[in-house]
C-alpha cells in the first residue's frame, strides 16, 4: 500500500506540503495541490485514518447510544442519523441500552477509549451523564438530560393536544389515553397536553399507565375494556400500543372506527400496514435524527450552535382508526 | 489522565510490564500482575484505544453493512449482531447500503481507513467484495458472497417446502406463492422449496414476483385476488408481503383463515400484533446474528473455523391466518 512519502516522491513535494493538502489548510499553491492530488490518485494512496485521529485528535466516529434498535421509532431514528453521519464523513456506531444504567455508563467508556468525537444519546439517566464529565460533545435525543446539553425532541405537549381535539371533534366523548411511563418527560408531556384539552372541555376520560414493553400492554388493555365497555376513543401514547388496542378491539367485536377510534404517536412505517391502518399524530423521525446530528457536529466543529434546544412540530396522519367528516 | 508510565511508576515495574498486563500476554508473576491491576484501579487507568490500535493492530471495531436498518428482518439481526459484538468486546459500526453499489465500496472504504477488524456483509454484488482484495476478514450474512468467504443463513429451501406442505396440510388446494426477487439467492431457495412440494403433490398454483418494496406490493397483491379469485392459500417471501396480502384480504371482505390462509417467512417481531396474527416461517434471526459474529471473531482471532457454510434450521410459528387442525 503507497505511504504519504511514496506520493511525495511522485510529486516531488515535501510530506509536510502533502499532509497541508490532505488536511486542506495552510497555503498550498494551486498547481502543486494538483500535482499531489494526480499522485495520490495515481497511487491510490489512502490516508491511514487511525495515525490520522492521533494526530488531529478526530476520529470521524460518532456515538449513537439508544435503549433499543429493534422498537421502530429509534429503528428510524438510527436511519435517519446514520444517512446524516455518513453525509458529513462521519462514522456511526450503535450502542443499545435497554435503558440500563451499567450499559450506558459501559458505551460512555468505550466511546472515550475509541475516542470517538462525539455522542447523540437517548437516556433517562439525567445526573449521570454531564458534558464535562465525559469530555466529548453530546447531544441528548428526545429525552433531556441537562440543561447544558443540547437537546431535540418533537412537540410533545402539542402532539397529546391534537390527539384529544381530534378525536373530539370526530364525535368520542369517553375518551382513555394510555401513556407512557412517567419518569419519561416526552410521555410526561403528551399526557399534559392531552389533559389540558379534555379538562377545559370538560370530557369524561380515564388514564392508564403503559410501560412501554409490548408484552404487558395486552393484559392492560383487555382490563380497560372490562372495566369501561362504554369508551369510545383511545390515545395510546404510541403506535405499537395503539395496534395492540386495535387488536383487542377487534378480537372483542368492536368496530373500528365506528363504535371506538384509536390514534396512536409516533408516525412509524408499519402503521400504515394495519387495516385499518393507523391514525397517529406523527413525529418527524427523520428530521429529528438528521437535525440531531447537524446539531452534534455543529459542537465537535465548535461552530456556533443558534439554540440549545429544538423543538420539532408534530403532524396529524389521518388514516382508518378515526372517523372521515 | 493517568498515562501508562503513572501505572508503571506507581506499580514500581517498567512500562514493558503493564503493556504485558494489558495484553495478558508474555510470562508476568501473578503477584505482579495483582500489583499493576491495582495500580490500573488506583488511577483510573484507561488505555488510549487509538494508540493500542496502531501498536496491536487491532482495532476492536466490526462494520456491519446492510440494505436498510428499517427492514424490520435486519434491525432485529442488527440488534443480535450488536449485542454480541458487544459482548466480545468489540464495537459495530452500522452502514446502510439501500443496495446501492457505490455505497457499499465506500463503506468497504471507510472501515479499512477506521482499520476495522472485520466486516459482517449482505450485499448482492457478489463479484465484487473478495477477501482478498479487502484486506480484512468478511462474513456474509444471508447472501453468500464467493465460495471462499465463510457464509451463514437459514435454510431458506426447507422454509418453502414447510410454508407450502402446511397450506396443504390445512386444506389450502389452490395456491399462490410471492416470491422474493429472483437475483436473491435466499428467495430463490423458498421458492425452489415451495415448487418441489407443490409440483410433487400436482398442485395448482401461481407465482408472483415481489420487488421486496413494500410500496409496490399492493398493486400485485390487488392484481392477484382481481385474476385469481379462487386462490385459497398464500406463501409469502417475508412477513411484511404476508401483512399487505392480509390487508387486501380483509378490505376486500376475505375471510382469513376460512377462506384464505396466509404464511409469511423471517417471523419478525411485529407479525403477532395483527389481527389476526401472521402465521409465519421463522428464521432463527436472533442466532444467525450471534453465530455470524463468533465465525467473524474466529477468523479475526485466526482461530479455526469448523465450517465455511452455515445453514441453521427455520421454524413454523402456528398463528391465527391458518386454519386450527
Amino acid at each position: 500500500m503507497a505511504t504519504i512519502r511514496d506520493v511525495a516522491k511522485l510529486a516531488g513535494v515535501s510530506v509536510a506540503t502533502v499532509s497541508r493538502v490532505l488536511n486542506n489548510n495552510g497555503n498550498v499553491h494551486k498547481s502543486t495541490k494538483e500535482v499531489v492530488q494526480a499522485a495520490i490518485t495515481t497511487l491510490n494512496y489512502r490516508p491511514n485514518e487511525i495515525a490520522r485521529t492521533l494526530y488531529k485528535k478526530n476520529s470521524r466516529l460518532l456515538g449513537l447510544i439508544i435503549p433499543d434498535i429493534t422498537n421502530p421509532f429509534f429503528t428510524e431514528l438510527a436511519r435517519a442519523i446514520e444517512d446524516t453521519a455518513h453525509r458529513y464523513g462521519y462514522t456511526m456506531v450503535l450502542c443499545n441500552t435497554d435503558e440500563i444504567l451499567e450499559k450506558e455508563q459501559h458505551y460512555m467508556e468505550v466511546l472515550k477509549q475509541r475516542q470517538a468525537d462525539g455522542c447523540l444519546m437517548i437516556t433517562n439517566e439525567k445526573a449521570t451523564f454531564l458534558d464535562e464529565e465525559l469530555g466529548i460533545p453530546i447531544v441528548a435525543l428526545d429525552r433531556p438530560i441537562h440543561s447544558h446539553i443540547p437537546f431535540i425532541q418533537a412537540d410533545h405537549y402539542q402532539g397529546g393536544k391534537i390527539a384529544a381535539q381530534t378525536l373530539l371533534q370526530k364525535g368520542s366523548t369517553q375518551l382513555v389515553h394510555i401513556r407512557g411511563p412517567k419518569y419519561l418527560d416526552s410521555a410526561e408531556a403528551r399526557y399534559q397536553g392531552f389533559l389540558d384539552v379534555v379538562e377545559k372541555e370538560k370530557i369524561s376520560y380515564h388514564i392508564f399507565e403503559s410501560s412501554f414493553q409490548p408484552r404487558n400492554d395486552e393484559f392492560l388493555i383487555n382490563n380497560i375494556f372490562e372495566r369501561f365497555p362504554e369508551i369510545d376513543g383511545v390515545f395510546a401514547a404510541n403506535d405499537v400500543i395503539a395496534v395492540s388496542v386495535l387488536k383487542t378491539a377487534l378480537h372483542r367485536g368492536i368496530s373500528v372506527p365506528e363504535d371506538l377510534q384509536i390514534i396512536g404517536y409516533d408516525g412509524i412505517l408499519f402503521g400504515q400496514l394495519f387495516y385499518p391502518s393507523i391514525t397517529t399524530v406523527a413525529q418527524p423521525i427523520y428530521q429529528l435524527g438528521k437535525q440531531a446530528v447537524q446539531m452534534l457536529i455543529n459542537l465537535i466543529e465548535k461552530k456556533e450552535t443558534e439554540q440549545k434546544i429544538c423543538r420539532l412540530p408534530v403532524q396529524l396522519v389521518e388514516r382508518d382508526t378515526t372517523r372521515k367528516e
